[in-house]
């Protein structure tokens, strides 16, 4: 049985509430938020990274209001709405946010194609390798699911450790390799207290770069209380979460 | 047991041996190919639309020679040698002749930064429900496995036939979402003969767009000739496959 999601804190606490209550006034560019969301932070430290205008406005996606699903059919957050029109997914909305403001910075994709592309083959491992091993690790009930998957999970990070140039994965500019990581790096205490996760067994830097990452002013200004945080992370670990990520998960599918 | 991939083919056959023998000349960028791979066939198809300058060689990604592990360590095709550096992955492959090669049309993503995210999430769509939903059926051995298969691939399949504007997904311009879909599209007639597909059951205009992607130039002389593939798709339909693609597959895991 477990609570049902949409019992979830409503709005944003800590630090991340004084970044929403400066964005309220309306703008071009609405973004449909769910401050808990990893996914969904990506988007949000991509706005706050390159300053862009936008409208914060807050969705629970478990609760799949009419007027949400009018803007995203698929009810999941991040979404936006940009003149009238929208748009979802975290990765696709960071890409959109480099072609559509292209004189905003930080750019958070190289300008050169091959680094571009370089650039694309990590966030790929980390949607594919990364992102799926945290949340098995994160949702394993056994010993034995919760070692596979850690070794897994540090694998992953391992190779994609070996990539950065440091201070960021592409050198001195924070890009979109790092925005792709960053809401997971912030969260991985839940795994260290919980799931015997140790960033340092990890190795080629990879204690360092999180530090890099974790301690980064876009994502603490938009993370939010940790007590909050944890109810909802109590339920993924006991494997009760019914997000579109946890179900995938579970039933061993592509997380959508 | 099942005969090992690496007895598979050679080489490739009928009109694509044709276009594989006027791609020999040594050229700033090297198509690492494997004939028979639909994720392959993808890269393959965006050379011919744009006529970019390319020379082809032939990888059994299965032997994992040495030469071709050095530039590719995830040992998979297509892979690009691009003056001396290495890619891979085919999606990213593709954006990547688009931003390297900004003059050679048709540009496969639309400039407009909302009708290039749109793009984009379609794209996303056949990655992540479209191409699983395929295999599965592909590699499913029981009755109730076919039927939840081919059920999920008409869903997808129409969702993604809803938003085509015709006579290709994004108007006129033959794009990226049609190059992400033309190579399972030409190999439906496996699905139709073996595992009772019918792409009539997709509605939405599905069979004729499919009609439409499958007559295209590109996707023809990148096609080789039938029994060779065959003997290929034998060993995906008994769920023998040693691909990385049929390995994720069975493991229910994503396809990397």
């Amino acid at each position: 049985m477990g609570i049902p999601d949409e019992n979830i804190h409503p709005t944003a606490t800590g630090n991340a509430a004084k970044t929403v209550a400066e964005h309220q006034a309306k703008q071009d560019l609405v973004f449909y938020s769910g401050w808990f969301c990893p996914f969904n932070q990506r988007v949000w430290i991509s706005l706050e990274e390159k300053g862009i205008p936008y409208q914060y406005k807050e969705v629970n996606p478990y609760k799949k209001e009419k007027h949400f699903l009018d803007i995203n059919p698929k009810g999941l957050v991040p979404a936006i709405e940009y003149q009238g029109k929208a748009l979802y997914e975290s990765l696709i909305l960071c890409e959109f946010l480099e072609d559509a403001y292209p004189d905003y910075k930080p750019h958070l994709l190289p300008t050169d194609p091959f680094e571009r592309a370089h650039a694309r083959l990590w966030i790929d491992h980390t949607t594919k390798a990364i992102i799926p091993a945290w949340h098995r690790l994160l949702q394993g009930q056994t010993k034995e699911q919760q070692d596979a998957a850690r070794q897994e999970l540090y694998a992953a990070q391992g190779k994609l450790a070996q990539e950065v140039k440091g201070p960021y994965f592409a050198g001195e500019e924070f890009g979109l390799v790092d925005v792709a990581n960053a809401p997971w790096v912030a969260r991985e205490y839940i795994l260290a207290e919980q799931r015997g996760y140790d960033s340092a067994q990890v190795g080629n830097g990879w204690s360092e770069y999180v530090e890099r990452l974790a301690t980064r002013e876009s994502v603490g200004k938009t993370t939010s209380e940790e007590d909050k945080l944890q109810v909802i992370y109590d339920r993924y670990l006991r494997d009760e979460a019914q997000s579109e990520a946890a179900k995938a998960i579970r039933a061993g599918r592509v997380i959508p």
